[in-house]
């Protein structure tokens, strides 16, 4: 059996990271590495990732570099869609499959159903298949949610959270969350679109509603500080009492007037300073009804690479054309040799 | 767009309970009833499930009344491979899609592999598909096993319980536990063939081991008497002190002489009178680990109902041959027009 190729698109902390997980598969070799970083390009991509030589260099020009040789990139450069859309129509057009972990990939038609429509179909002409997927949007707020549905025979409404710990993230997740801002910063930064809170909120809501069908009027959002009555901090932050922990970000979706969906993900760094468990919890007010708990949350950021790295097979897999997580078969782990996936 | 035609072969509590949730769904008619109930047979189906007359008549005869104007075959008669067997070659052989709750249709390789070869074959010959499902097995102690381990690069071990509480089923379901027992009678019943415990969980470690990729060298089962320290009762049983309240029954997966998965399925009547909590719990020793609870579990019954319905569109929009839950998109609720979910 011929290893599955697969490149990497973007090699900062999770595209490096799924290099070093799929280094240690049998049944996969990566082939290619793109990144724009000066201090990458050139270089053996074994040697940036912190491996064995590959005898691959790191190069910066995707249209120059990739060709479908490559049974599959993932792409990990960005959150938004239209920033990743140009680099997976290069792909796509090339005839190579696409995972991305941008959020706004998970379930695209939420920001813009005519440029999903367009990809869908520019991956059908070109016989390969698109999805977009990671921790959340991708799984725990959306794909979980769907498959503990599906021993429902009613659903009269949703309620899930996902309470977790920002602390081992980097300084532009402090700043995307508002973390170590004043009260005032943080409404200024919310104004101003600094602080974002969680990406992916409509991606998930949308995705469940479409596969269950619940009608949506409209989803809304909101986004409030978490302020500290202490002292907290991290390699990256310091948050004086007062002072802001993180952002509480909630999304509702509306269904004929009432609330059906509800998404909770304050994300703060120490929560368990005060006295906050974290968690996956999922309740689901129907027949039968279902009420589970993941307790600490899933790793966001190893549990990312993961799912990205595992649906590699079932990708390939797949019929040509946009996927997301809800129509194609659930990942796995992948402890033996990836080909024994493929059809 | 057309209904979805089904079929109900089996009208006990099972395929009478699932025929009275499609009943409610939009997309979907039931146009066939297969029992060999005495007081079933000739009556409207309808009347049989207890809901407005459908102007369908319920008959034994299987192979004189189905023909591939139905679109698929819901089939709720056994729990036995061995049994269901005979019935899902007469419905392949139609040219119907089948759905199967039978315990052991849920990973057919486990008891006979020729055999679910020969069903795979004989689906693919006629262009239809063939799947097991139900909560257990079919959801909680495999699907959700494999998905949560989706989040996972690597995988130590598996452990899993279902603790739940039997004291809503019937007679049949405390003989085959053993329930009101003495210990001595429970033994012998173990031996006998006549307590047999939990149906499924070859079924769940074979489909964990060959989508994760672990390779077994044995499953070993073991049966114990849940001894009651206090008086029980249902409907059907009533178990003194020092009696058997129920059947403890473990599963363990082995692979290079080590524990990798183990499968924890207690049942009982009145767990609560030790102060025992049901509930589903998952965890997955791993990079990243994970720690699920549902609790309490998922309900037994109406769950196996909601999870074969709800799958039927997905087993329709499958390619051909015999399926497994691993294999198709997630189950999930549906709540608009079933047919809204066929490609």
């Amino acid at each position: 059996m011929e290893n599955i190729k697969v490149g990497l698109w973007g090699l900062g902390s999770m595209g490096g990271g799924m290099g070093r997980i799929l280094a240690k598969k049998d049944g996969v070799e990566l082939a290619a590495g793109i990144d724009l970083d000066p201090n990458k390009i050139g270089k053996d991509l074994g040697d940036v990732l912190g491996i064995e030589k590959l005898g691959v260099k790191v190069s910066d020009d995707a249209e120059d570099i990739l060709d479908d040789s490559l049974d599959l990139v993932i792409l990990a450069t960005s959150s938004f869609l239209k920033d990743v859309a140009p680099q997976i129509k290069l792909l796509l057009n090339k005839g190579i499959n696409v995972i991305s972990i941008a959020e706004e990939m998970a379930f695209p038609e939420a920001q813009d159903p005519d440029l999903a429509d367009e990809l869908d179909e520019l991956a059908r002409e070109n016989g390969v298949s698109l999805l977009g997927t990671g921790i959340n949007p991708g799984f725990v707020l959306d794909l979980m949610i769907i498959a503990l549905s599906g021993v429902c025979s009613e659903v009269e409404r949703i309620e899930a959270s996902r309470i977790n710990d920002l602390s081992p993230f980097g300084p532009t997740v402090m700043k995307t969350q508002g973390v170590g801002t004043t009260v005032e910063e943080f409404e200024e930064g919310l104004k101003s679109g600094k602080i974002v809170g969680h990406i992916g909120f409509k991606e998930s809501i949308y995705m469940i509603a479409k596969r269950l069908g619940i009608k949506l009027d409209e989803v809304k959002e909101t986004r409030e500080p978490i302020v500290s009555n202490t002292y907290r901090e991290t390699e990256h932050v310091k948050v004086e009492e007062g002072m802001v922990a993180g952002c509480k970000h909630i999304a509702k979706g509306y269904s004929d007037g009432k609330e059906v969906i509800v998404l909770n993900h304050p994300q703060q760094i120490h929560p368990e300073k005060e006295g906050v468990e974290t968690g996956d919890y999922i309740k689901i007010i129907g027949d039968p009804g279902v009420d589970m708990a993941i307790t600490p949350e899933i790793a966001g950021g190893t549990g990312t690479m993961a799912v990205a790295v595992n649906m590699i097979p079932h990708l390939i897999n797949a019929e040509p054309g946009l996927h997301t997580m809800a129509d194609l078969p659930v990942p796995g782990a992948i402890l033996a040799n990836m080909g024994n996936l493929l059809k």
